[in-house]
């Protein structure tokens, strides 16, 4: 029986370019935990998670019960995580609220886990999750407005993107390197109206592209039904255009575009009440909350069962997380969007390269055991230096952006 | 990679009493199919489902397509079950009309491919499905309105049970045997009242113990409420007082006892409209036609993000499926209530003893690999012989009834 003997936790920090949304704008680094399981026959499980301050002392809190776990025992890992936390909420940093930070927590562990089973058993971590239904696995283009550069920094390869004609500049320079057949724009930064412009700029250049806005609940219920009209034909869904479960579900009564959503429903407590009252079409899973690969297969099949459709969120992320989300990806049937991720917009990474690639705007299934993805150790070592440098313990986009742009508040909700 | 050679399908029956229930009365033979995945490279996984005739003939045109299957590709097994089954319902005798019949026949496959996963990696079945939760599995006394003997056949060890009395003795001989904590009655076999007096006369006689009784439908909606508030405080749920979802709504508006199902809720299309009306309370899984395993842990995790109890379902059956049941339950941990299990009522098995045994109501979980049971080739032998010469080809307890009771109907909603 393969057991944990140890438990590595290393923050560190990766340049991040100036991407506008809702609460601000990113700053110049953006944090993940690297989680690495030592067990007693030596085998190495990687996860990857967020680094604010607090999530960093649950990791911890959780790393100090875990040696002694079998490798097998994900319901001892939820066991101990649960004697561990104590109640109360998880602030992870932008605009996720999680309530329960007990699937939070457990995430990274339970894929470095997976990751090592695989490993054990020189097979892949898609065969573990009930094999590739897919082995290719179509990500979108995110798109955001942005700066061209950090304030006093540098221009980015990117440039500036403050209108349609910046957007359509960046899409093209995106799906040209990537070939992304799938169109994400991150809004709720200028007033709807100049969304939709851009919406519709994209759809004019890129006709045969599937092309989704996500304003992140910037717009009042009345404005997301007059968005979602003038955008009926164009978007396969509207992604969070208004806060809660109850917005949600008035907007959705006055619509057929499928409305869908990360900031509602993200936690298992949220299906009930947004099933009962049908409020979204389209859940975007993330492994990093909803408990890892296994519970992300757990919604996957409730969205199924339930009648819900199933895409994928991304946070800024590096090489681990993108490989754990094409395994998942590729072993859910009913994961039939394009998923989203960062992956574009960083420079820096963990991994060693040469297993995650884009072709034709997917990544293929790493066939390695376990994960497939190698920590490139001096990469690590640099990028926890640059967490020690940076000074950044939390991401908070709305003080970074208050630097530039005095007395700006959240545009929750503004229009 | 270690695929699928070969696949054995044995159709065995065994000595059953005579059981009555709702339909009429249990024949003098059950019928099971017993499964073997043989590997390339020798390994062999048990799997154990119905035998009537239309479903043995679905399972021989998977057996098929299964050679060449990675024994870790369930979503593979899924796939070929879907394109070689079409469409169409699947009687597998009993009570249960199954809707889809892809869950029901993909479910023996998908337990030998666990046993084959767990041999090949030396890991009991529970730990593949997450690790144990519990080390013991507890079940419930399964007790049966009975006759002393079939027609024409000697008097079994059990004795006559057709009034309170006789279930009470029942019910002692089953408890003090294999020490069970909770007992359920099969009702709808006798009016209404007969059947509280039963009901009554078991909390009498048993006072520590948790009681439900399952009519299997024989209840109107009035009928179904007005025994309902005759038992509060005395049962832990009612199990299909009446038929379909809407009449059990119907019910459940009117009690504030837990109302139970493995009638009405049998496929993952019936949990929305189900939890849409709040027409059940507490689901009995059963992974014989919920999918197997991983699908029965799929409906365990729909109960717990629903706020719906789970309980689980027991057709009569072998050792396999005892050995299954006993892992999935293990590694479940919201399966909060001791599981039903006909096992007590079979004098014959297909595997070899000394694995499974009850003490104090319950199954220790097998340590060996895989399911951790063995097959007796002389009793699958000898029990396929009993399946040759009995002539039963699907179960069928009303005609079986009639042979004694002329006329004979079953008492669905008759009350």
């Amino acid at each position: 029986m393969t057991r944990i003997s140890r438990v590595e936790l290393t923050p560190v920090a990766f340049a991040d370019p100036p991407l506008l949304n809702v609460v601000g704008v990113h700053e110049p680094y953006a944090l993940r935990t690297i989680v690495q399981l030592h067990t007693d026959d030596g085998l190495v499980g990687l996860g990857e998670t967020y680094a604010a301050d607090d999530h960093l002392e649950r990791l911890k809190a959780v790393a100090d019960v875990l040696p002694g776990l079998d490798v097998f025992d994900l319901n001892g890992l939820r066991r101990r995580v649960r004697d561990v936390l104590t109640a109360g909420g998880a602030q992870v940093g932008g605009m996720l609220n999680l309530q329960d930070p007990a699937d939070v927590v457990l995430s990274p562990y339970e894929v470095a886990l997976l990751d090592i089973q695989g490993k054990a058993l020189g097979r892949p971590v898609v065969d573990l999750l009930g094999g590739a239904v897919r082995e290719t696995v179509p990500f979108s283009a995110y798109l955001f407005y942005k700066w061209a550069a950090h304030p006093g920094g540098d221009a980015d390869e990117w440039g500036e993107a403050l209108d349609p004609d910046g957007i359509v500049r960046q899409a093209r320079k995106m799906i040209e390197e990537y070939g992304f057949s799938a169109i994400k724009l991150k809004g709720g930064v200028f007033p709807p109206a100049d969304e939709v412009e851009a919406v519709r700029a994209l759809a004019a250049a890129f006709p045969g592209h599937k092309l989704r806005i996500d304003p992140n609940c910037a717009w009042t219920v009345d404005t997301s039904v007059k968005v979602s009209r003038e955008l009926e034909g164009v978007i396969e869904y509207l992604e969070d255009p208004t806060p809660t479960i109850e917005g949600m579900a008035a907007v959705a009564r006055q619509t057929d575009i499928p409305l869908a959503t990360n900031m509602c429903v993200i936690a298992f407590d949220h299906l009930k009440p947004a099933v009962l009252t049908d409020a979204v079409q389209v859940v975007l899973s993330d492994h990093h909350y909803w408990g890892g690969l296994r519970r992300s297969q757990l919604l996957a099949g409730i969205c199924d069962t339930f009648g819900l459709g199933l895409s994928m969120h991304s946070n800024s992320h590096l090489g681990i997380s993108l490989a754990a989300m094409t395994h998942l990806a590729a072993a859910t049937p009913n994961l039939t969007y394009a998923c989203d991720t960062h992956y574009p917009w960083k420079t820096e990474d963990v991994i060693k390269p040469g297993v995650l690639a884009f072709e034709d705007g997917s990544v293929q299934v790493p066939r390695g055991p376990g994960l497939g993805v190698e920590l490139d150790e001096d990469a690590l070592g640099t990028l926890h230096q640059q967490y020690l440098d940076c000074g950044i313990r939390k991401r908070d986009d709305t003080t970074y952006m208050r630097t530039v742009v005095p007395g700006f508040s959240p545009n929750t909700a503004r229009w």
